[in-house]
């Protein structure tokens, strides 16, 4: 078995810490681990197979003989270190949303387009967090029927900003309960308690990046600019698991049971949906889940092809990190 | 000006305070007020316009001589008292879902279908808190190009459950913040730092009430039967204020600035969309709102007609209260 100098790239960060644990659970044939942070993380030290490893800072020259770099560290270092280490010849697996919409670059839910991680050139890009959880659950139904239309409205939780944002909610909580006052410094408005249909930036057309997000990535991991989507993005109070109510119109018909069966069947998903019982997909129990589950899969009442499902993933392990490693994992395989 | 002998069941509940206050902030006529409520909440004691009043256990012949009663207490408190005062010559407005799908009961909204109230026998049903918010923004669109789908998702506050929920959800996230344990008791599964997709009781066709309540409402007020809705109804950690992520069809096109100007003049309607300043409608400003906030409201980048909209509303006020106040006020203004 070959073994594989790894970085991670934005080692501290909660997704970046999420990598590091992932790398171990799972096993990865790495014969040597490179954090990488900051100038103002570097020195930090994190556990990895009962070793304590120091974070170094990230420098131009960082990715020299490292084979898989695993980015999380925002657009602009993405950018800026993504195209040097691609150049020196380390793999990147990069997750922020730099090069996702970049043709040249393959942006990859292993389970679903899998065959797409093939075509990269030194770059592969993780999809968004409330991305990859839709595209998993679709991908099944994609391929038995198609799939016409999507109006999604989500409900993401703080985790996807990061650790400060998870430090607010609490804060805030905190602060409403004991009476006493706050000022908001992560979003521009109170969190605790509350709901924002705003993340990321507003574009010109009046969505915001994250609602665009999920319709570019959604087409290109399909191949497909026909499919409709159209989506509101919401921040919610909730500390891990993204969560997405889905409404989808089929291309072809279906009957409400095979629907369920091919939830049932689904790499990667889960299908947690016996509402009688009160069993549904809920954004606490995704926190012990690398799969995404899916539940309350219901027809329209109007229309055959018409139906509900209910999506919730946690957003830093399948929606970031786990996501990540699988890719990686794809790509030494195809080594082989 | 005449004055009326009004009763409010269910006095010390959540809607039912807001009742009371909303009689005396809106100076309703009123020659004297009768506080009920079950043998529970008797003897509590509620300021009206200066005056401790002090609260009566409900019972057969707690209607005699009232002209208008204002319910709160349920379904099947609002169906037993409800006919017995309709009997006597009482007018029940009531805001349990006992009567609303009776097509014997006018269901209103007054500033969308107030020409129903004539056709009451005793009885005029406050719709579900969801419905109002939704159908007095959509009333101008219908009017003017038709609707002709709706896929709406929601985040609905704890107070639409009532006290005890709002006293759970502040005593789970304290538990949760110091990390100490709790049991839920209201709700199936903890509600702090969660959501969930369950509202109401699951019906056989998979949707929860609350859903088909949208659904059948909407239509009921419009007296449209023809409307495709499919809805998704979930409970959010917000105290007060629910909020409504709706995609909608108009019959004929129109465009995204007439739309907004449409809901720049509807009554009980507030314009909140500014997102580059980041204003849009939140719940924890629908504390201090009467009017139903509309904001982000965008084209389907698909789609000619399809438009989305966040719609959020003060559930007590507006959303349950104050629509029950308004029918009393359009009510009397007719006897005029």
């Amino acid at each position: 078995m070959k073994y594989y100098k790894v970085a991670v790239l934005g080692a501290t960060g909660l997704v970046g810490r999420e990598m590091i644990k992932i790398l171990e659970e799972r096993n990865f044939p790495i014969k040597q681990l490179k954090l990488l942070a900051s100038n103002r993380s570097a020195g930090k030290k994190i556990s990895f197979k009962g070793e304590k490893l120091q974070v170094e800072s990230c420098n131009e020259s960082s990715f020299q003989n490292v084979d898989i770099a695993l980015f999380s560290a925002g657009n602009e270092a993405g950018k800026y270190f993504g195209k040097i280490a691609a150049h020196n010849g380390t793999l990147v697996i990069d997750n922020s949303s730099a090069f996702r919409m970049d043709k040249a670059v393959p942006l990859v839910v292993p389970e679903v387009n899998a065959a797409d991680i093939l075509n990269h050139n030194g770059i592969i890009a993780n999809p968004n967090c409330s991305t990859i959880q839709l595209v998993l659950v679709l991908k099944p139904i994609y391929d038995e029927v198609g799939i016409n239309r999507l109006v999604i409205s989500t409900y993401q939780s703080v985790s996807g900003t990061g650790k400060k944002a998870i430090q607010e909610l609490l804060e805030q909580s905190e602060a409403i309960l004991s009476e006493s006052g706050f000022q908001p410094k992560i979003y521009p408005h109170q969190i605790a308690f509350n709901v924002l249909p705003h993340i990321d930036k507003f574009e010109n057309n009046g969505y915001t990046r994250e609602e665009m997000k999920l319709i570019y990535e959604t087409r290109k991991i399909f191949h497909d600019e026909d499919i409709k989507i159209t989506a509101t993005t919401v921040r919610v109070p909730v500390i891990i698991g993204h969560s997405e109510s889905v409404y989808l119109e089929t291309g072809q018909n279906i009957l409400l049971a095979d629907l369920k069966q091919l939830m049932n069947i689904a790499p990667g998903v889960k299908l947690v949906d016996d509402p009688e019982n009160n069993i549904y997909p809920l954004p606490i129990i995704s926190k012990f889940e690398d799969e995404v589950m899916v539940g309350r899969i219901r027809q329209d009442l109007d229309l055959n092809n018409g139906f509900n499902l209910w999506i919730v993933g946690n957003n830093l392990r399948k929606g970031a990190a786990l996501n990540a490693v699988q890719i990686a994992e794809h790509v030494i395989n195809s080594f082989k």
